[in-house]
This record gives structure tokens, C-alpha cells and sequence, in this order.
């Protein structure tokens, strides 16, 4: 069991309040949003991957609804955003890194959900890319945009490397703690390079 | 149980039907359906709440699904959406009512049904909240647009404040009919005051 | 036991594969996507219905993500749609043809699967005609347009036929192939007439 380890405990709130924070400060950013709004969307952003993972693994209810500090930190991160919308300018860098370890850690620690539950790799690899961007595809379909996972920066490809990283440590009969922070590192660099040097994926050959 | 009281049942598929009829004709004022997606909207608005609380709360199949009831009713409220669309207009304060009263029961029921469940009161509040809102929130997606919820009036907020009132009222000890009708009048009160008074939570400082 | 016939779960794996080439088809014309997002959404559109429908039924997790043969070929009709989205107009036809066969495949088995788990025929209706267009219905929301199934074309209709000639042959006493085969054909007759002859539900009486 990786999940109640009290590092993993501690990265999987970090990366809820990570994404709680962007989410809601994305959300500030491109729609006119009360203060209700913006904490909605933050906790979206911070609890949807994981909501979604557990309808898919069957582990209804999720995780994420049933532990009150999930909801309380992913609120709080929305909170926090709204408060600070206009000096979080500065610490976007932090952000950025932040968001990374979530991605990373939702990652990891979604396939290896699914692998503790007896799924195959195949659906793990997947589940952990879901869970890791699940949350941010929510936020935008909800303020009328195109997921951003659908159509710029290495986003989704990352969280796909460190997940498949997990599922295939495994299948070798790696599952300890190495394999975990192994594929975590693979997202996390994927994605730093991908911010860093404004990567994207190929696109339909023909387009402009 | 609150559930299959006769009083809360019926207040159930009234508000069920206010919310069909209501989020029917927000969709045939601001997009161009047919009438299949006109009564598709209504029933994903009446439904969409008390399915979205069935899942969070590992109640599956949703108690909206399987009761044949529910699915007619919130058809029946598209139907006439679409039938008399023209001239609901002269029924708005009927419906916005109307809307209020299910925005209420909706609150307060799904909050019950998560106590009864074992959840824990800040689950119950907020799941009593998404039941309220939820069906909208899905509506206004679907027709593209940003959810009502997210940014204008009161809606959330007295939706909230009415399942916390169930949920902390419980942990008080007190379980009954008073405390579910208490809560419900709270959330009752406080829409229709924010909508007469054209209420809304604060938005961004800053913004113009 | 209908699904796992060898004949119905070819049109299974067929109709899945013809929802993720169209639907990703229609995602590289609406939106600029990378080739990611290009089979996400001809994976959403492949396998969303099937989800959608085993939530409704409580028969989590859904067959669509246990199975890895769904997850691979709805992938790959993706990545065909993204590797040839120039020249497939060509197939326009032909894919037309293969949706239209896939909405009556899915149409009749989820209509079959909410009977053999016990569902009142209502519900097999209504479960059917969401297993056929929920995907489409996702897929539309994520790029951000009022899905087809509200607004045009005879899409949702055919289906909704479809599953309840099912519903009401099972509630009649005839569940053997032949009943299925039926429900499809009408599906299928249906929709291909409503695509010959441009068909549409009728609208809101006033609109121009």
C-alpha cells in the first residue's frame, strides 16, 4: 500500500492544493467569477481527477469526497487565489512547479491505485493520466474553453510517461517506493522541459 | 428516514419538475434546439443533481435512474417547456418560485441522504449543495455557457447555507422534521431575497 | 446473455471503432488539437456512452475500461483519424454508414444490458439511446459546442426507437436475436433516412 504512506499522503495534498490554487487562478483569469465561482473551480480542478479515477476503478465513494481534508485543502488553495489573484503574478514560477509535482504525484499514485485494486497495466497507464488531468479538463469545459490537455504543452504526455513508468515497473516485479519515485520523476521532468522550451505535440500535418 | 416521507417525496418531484420546466426554457432562450434536445436539457436539469449526489455517495444505481417517476416528471417539464414556451414568460415569478422551492428541498434532501449514508457533516453539506445546483451546472455546460453558478446571484450560496443548517443541526442531535424544514426555509429565504434584491457574492477585487 | 455473442461483440468493437474515426474526425475539423487531443476525444467518443451507461446501471467498473481490446481500438480509431484526416473525406460515406451501424449496436446492447441486470424497460430504453450518443454528447462539450444530438439531424431519435422496440419486445416475451437484430434495423433505417433526407425534429413553433 503506497497511498497512506505519510510522504505520499503529504505530496497527494500538496498536489491538491496545487491544483486547487492554478485551477482558480486559470479560472480568475479568463471568466468574470464570484468568489463562490473561483473556489468551485479550484476544487474541481484539486478533486476532480481523483473523483473521476474512482468511478473508473470502481472505488465509489471517492477518496477525495470521503476525507474532509482533501475538500478543506482544495478549498483553501481556491480561497488563497482569490485573495491573491492580482500579486500571484509573481510567484508563477512556483506555480508552475507546484502544478508539476501534482501532475507527477496524481500520476503515480493513480496507477498504483488501480494496480493495488487488480487492474492490468494498460488500465492503469491510463487511469493515472486521467487522474492527473482529469481535474483541469473539468475546469475548462466548465468556463467554455478547450482543455488545454487537448491542445498545447507536453500536459497530458507526461502524466501518460509516468503512469505507463509505473505499470511497466510493475508488470518487471518493481513496486516499491523507487518505482514510484522513478515514474514521478519521468513526469516531472517531461513537463519542466515541455514548460521550459514551450514543447507541444504534433499537430494534424497541413494545419498553419 | 426523510426520503420516502409522503410531504418530502412530493416536494422531491416538485422540485424535479421546477427544475425540468425552468432549465428547459434557459435552454430554448439560448440556444437553437429541437424538441428532443429541449426535453434532453429538462431532464438533465431535474436529474443531473440527485445523479451526480448518488455517485459521490456510492449510492449507484441513482435513486433519479431507477424510480420511473422521476425520469417522467422531468420529461413532463421539458415537454411543456417546449409547448408553451412563448408564454411561460407570464409565469416567471411562478417558476423562479418554484425553482427556489426545489433549489431547497434538492439542498436539504441530499444533505439527509448523505447523514443517512454515514458520511460526515461537511460531506453532507456540500454534497446537499451539489445536489441543489448541479442539474443547472450541467445545463448551462451542455448550451455552453459558463454555469449561472459560477458567476451571478445567489444560487450556491443560500443552497449551501441550507444544507449546513441540516448538517450542523444533526450534529446537534436534532434529526426531525423541524430541522430539515428550518434548513429549507433558510435556503429558501435567502434566494428569494438575492433575487429580489439582485444579490451576488463578491467578485475579484479589482475588476470593473 | 447477448453480449458476449461473438456477433454482437464484433459490432461492438466495430461500432466503438466508428465512434472514435468520426468522432475524432470531428474534432481535428472543429478545433486545433495536437494528436493527443485527437485520440482523447476519439477515445472519449468511442467509449463515453458505454461509461455513461454502466454509472446508470451501478455495473462499475465500466466494461469499456476493463476490457483493453475497447480502450485499444477506440485508440486506434483515433490515431487513424488523426494520421489520415485529409484523405478521409473521401470515406465520408462509409464512415456515415459505420456511425449510423455503431448507433444501433449500442443502442441495443445497452438496452439488453439494463434488462438482463434487472431494469424496468423505461430505464432500458432511455439507457440504450445514452450508451449510443453520450460519447458524441462528451465529445461536443469538450470542444465547445452545443452537442448535435440537441440541435440538428435525426441522431437521438433513431436510437431512442431503436433501444425501446428492445424494451418492448423483451417486455412482450421475445428476447432471442431476432428482437435485437430489429431494434437495430429500425435504428439504423431511421438514421440513415434522417441523414439521406437532411431530417430534423421539430423546433421551438416560432423561431425562424
Amino acid at each position: 500500500m503506497l497511498g497512506p504512506s505519510p510522504l505520499w499522503l503529504t505530496l497527494d495534498f500538496l498536489g491538491t492544493f496545487a491544483f486547487a490554487l492554478n485551477g482558480a487562478l486559470t479560472a480568475v483569469k479568463a471568466a468574470r467569477l464570484d468568489i463562490f465561482g473561483v473556489i468551485t473551480l479550484g476544487m474541481f480542478t484539486g478533486l476532480g481527477g481523483g473523483t473521476i479515477r474512482d468511478v473508473l476503478l470502481d472505488a465509489l465513494p471517492p477518496a477525495t469526497f470521503v476525507d474532509w481534508r482533501y475538500l478543506a485543502i482544495a478549498a483553501g488553495g481556491g480561497l488563497i487565489a482569490f485573495a491573491l489573484s492580482r500579486r500571484l503574478d509573481k510567484l508563477a514560477t512556483t506555480i508552475t512547479v507546484l502544478d508539476a509535482v501534482g501532475l507527477s504525484t496524481f500520476a503515480v499514485l493513480g496507477a498504483y491505485k488501480a494496480i493495488e485494486l487488480g487492474f492490468g497495466p494498460v488500465q492503469a497507464a491510463l487511469v493515472g493520466t486521467i487522474t492527473a488531468v482529469g481535474g483541469g479538463t473539468i475546469r475548462d469545459v466548465m468556463i467554455g474553453q478547450v482543455p488545454t490537455v487537448l491542445r498545447s504543452e507536453l500536459y497530458a504526455i507526461p502524466a501518460l510517461f509516468g503512469a505507463t513508468c509505473v505499470a511497466v515497473a510493475h508488470e518487471l516485479g518493481y513496486q516499491g517506493t523507487l518505482a514510484a519515485v522513478g515514474g514521478a520523476l519521468v513526469c516531472l521532468i517531461i513537463r519542466l522541459l515541455g514548460v521550459r522550451f514551450g514543447l507541444n505535440a504534433p499537430r494534424v500535418p497541413g494545419e498553419d
